[in-house]
């Protein structure tokens, strides 16, 4: 049996026992308030463990590209919201393609990229289920809540092949949040503009089956707003600095690490090691102010900075008393969790401290 | 033929005729003072390019990683510098495997890895040639020029199976340049403090035949110094925003780019592209203060701002007027070309604004 310490490194590592418990705790959670659970799975990019959160209650999946979508078909699932909007010919074939083995739902926010994946479907002769995006403060893609949101779903009810299957958001603002109070309100205003955009829309006449929310920060808070269907949280099965930072998670609670070798300790006060930003990401938090320190925390070491990455070197600073030496390995949990496992092509899964299995990251890279 | 403007997004294009034109202007500028040019591949990790680096002139390849050297050897190239602290048993293991098949030189910079490195030599029967590596300001690996690389030379030495080559830096600070004076003093200083300290283990009868330095910055200011004897730039077959920042180029010599799509203009002042970090990656400047503005430059829309990036959405600021509508297809140069490579699984060869070959990136993800 290899044991972690014995993994050559830098190694992207991922225990098995908390993945599991994180995935049954929001299973769990959806369960008992009585809404969908639709995880994001760009978080992992593994069908592996799509397959354990749909095994544990899941109702589907959600990818953010097509090619991620192509990947989890591949591997038997067949149902599946794009959380994206998909534009252009290339992406319009090949949406008809996954069609004919999955069902596929797709977010629009746009009456031009309405008009063109109906069109598509007319072409094909399909049929796509669509969810609009709404933007309820992160100010990226997405139709503003009320009447704006009315007002493209007038359109989109007009359009052939198009069947609206209701509204979605994600409130990727809360990453920028100071303190926990500042997530319940961003979770809240996320599930109570939803629900109000969605009666919106019922009260004149358009249907609205689905009212999709949700972050891993927001889930378990715009998730309980009555009148929401569903929640699409992501990193929750990993939990990452970034989550800690937020006050979401603990340090316990995350499976994902990455395992890194001390190379050089040329003065007292500085460490190298052999993950840098190709290994740890430069992520500092996503969509707002910083809420970490450094780039990832380093188990076992609460005063060690990871100060500065080059692409294949952590600088960490230390003080003189820190017994880490050349050869030590050490143990980061990441900023950003999806973005690491991202720069990896094979993770390797966990159990009491051994190796039991090393996964090909499927959807690494999918960016079409 | 397939131009440009059909390919699918977001796709990494590469302009064959700026890449030869940088590839040989570097060329020309080693052979005309007298050096040799031992670029250094991580900045494009692909055995094609290396190979035409060789063509031109080059006297070998630098990489940072025994994964990147492994690729390398793979396609057939058999002088490689590994400019990294090679630590660890399968390390150790993997470099003993690469030396039967290539002219392998290591950097260190501490006794305990030289020992490791000797240790392992003798248990294999093998010799390796090794670099001492200085720190001339970056503050990451290397011993202080000087007395400090004395007494780590004299300590190599003794050290069987080790074979001294010289001494080599990298002046990777010359990113935190505010203008092209600091540049030039960055250069000079790299360029004097290690010739002062190769003249000083020839003093002590210590045979130093390589004194390395250089980055793409600085390489033409640190050759120059009577006593140099090689350059490692490794950005310059590229060039991107970040040296366009410091004055090292212009956006004319760039020759990687990023294509992609207008998928969302929620509102007039605000577009969205379908790259986001997974693509452009977050860099801003690696090595100290920031040279650059928002996360690429948009080729032919000087005022639009790549404001923000989240994984898959590339979030620009645009005036009103900015006529880029749904569908449209910008051309980004990204802040720093090594990092964006690293994201991608292949690389459009452009020319002519036609595509001519799509390469495997081999060396991507090479961490280990």
């Amino acid at each position: 049996m290899i044991r972690v310490c014995d993994l050559d490194t830098p190694a992207l590592l991922l225990r098995e026992e908390r993945l599991l418990k994180n995935i049954k705790d929001m299973a769990d959670f959806a369960k008992k308030i009585g809404v969908s659970l639709r995880p994001h799975t760009k978080a992992h990019k593994l069908p592996q463990v799509a397959k354990l959160q749909l095994k544990m209650g899941a109702v589907g999946i959600t990818v953010s590209k097509l090619g991620e979508a192509e990947v989890m078909v591949e591997a038997g699932i067949t149902d599946i919201l794009i959380a994206y909007q998909l534009i252009g010919k290339t992406k319009m074939e090949r949406l008809m393609k996954l069609l004919k083995k999955a069902d596929i739902k797709v977010a629009i926010d746009s009456v031009a990229g309405a008009k063109e994946l109906s069109q598509a479907c007319v072409d094909y002769g399909k049929e796509v289920k669509v969810l609009l995006e709404v933007n309820t403060g992160l100010n990226r893609c997405g139709v503003l809540p009320g009447e704006d949101t009315l007002k493209l779903a007038r359109e989109v009810v007009k359009l052939p092949n198009l069947k609206l299957l209701g509204i979605m958001t994600h409130a990727g603002h809360v990453y920028g949040s100071a303190s926990k109070e500042e997530v319940l309100r961003v979770g809240e205003a996320e599930g109570e503009e939803m629900v109000k955009t969605a009666e919106l829309l019922k009260d004149n006449g358009i249907e609205v089956q689905v009212v999709s929310v949700g972050s891993t920060p927001t889930a378990k808070i715009s998730g309980k707003v009555k009148g929401v269907t569903e929640i699409r949280p992501g990193n929750y099965v990993f939990y990452d600095a970034i989550q800690i930072g937020l006050g979401v998670a603990k340090e316990e609670d995350c499976s994902l690490s990455v395992l890194a070798t001390v190379i050089s300790r040329p003065c007292p006060e500085r460490i190298i090691i052999d993950a840098g930003s190709k290994t740890l990401a430069l992520d500092q938090g996503a969509h707002g102010k910083s809420t970490v320190r450094g780039f990832g925390l380093v188990k076992g070491y609460n005063n060690v900075i990871i100060e500065r990455l080059s692409e294949e070197h952590g600088i960490l600073k230390v003080t003189p008393e820190c017994p880490l030496q050349i050869g030590d390995k050490i143990e980061i949990i990441p900023n950003h969790a999806c973005t690491v496992i991202n720069l990896f092509d094979e993770i390797h899964l966990i159990r009491n401290e051994e190796l039991i299995e090393i996964w090909k990251i499927k959807g690494r890279g999918q960016v079409r």
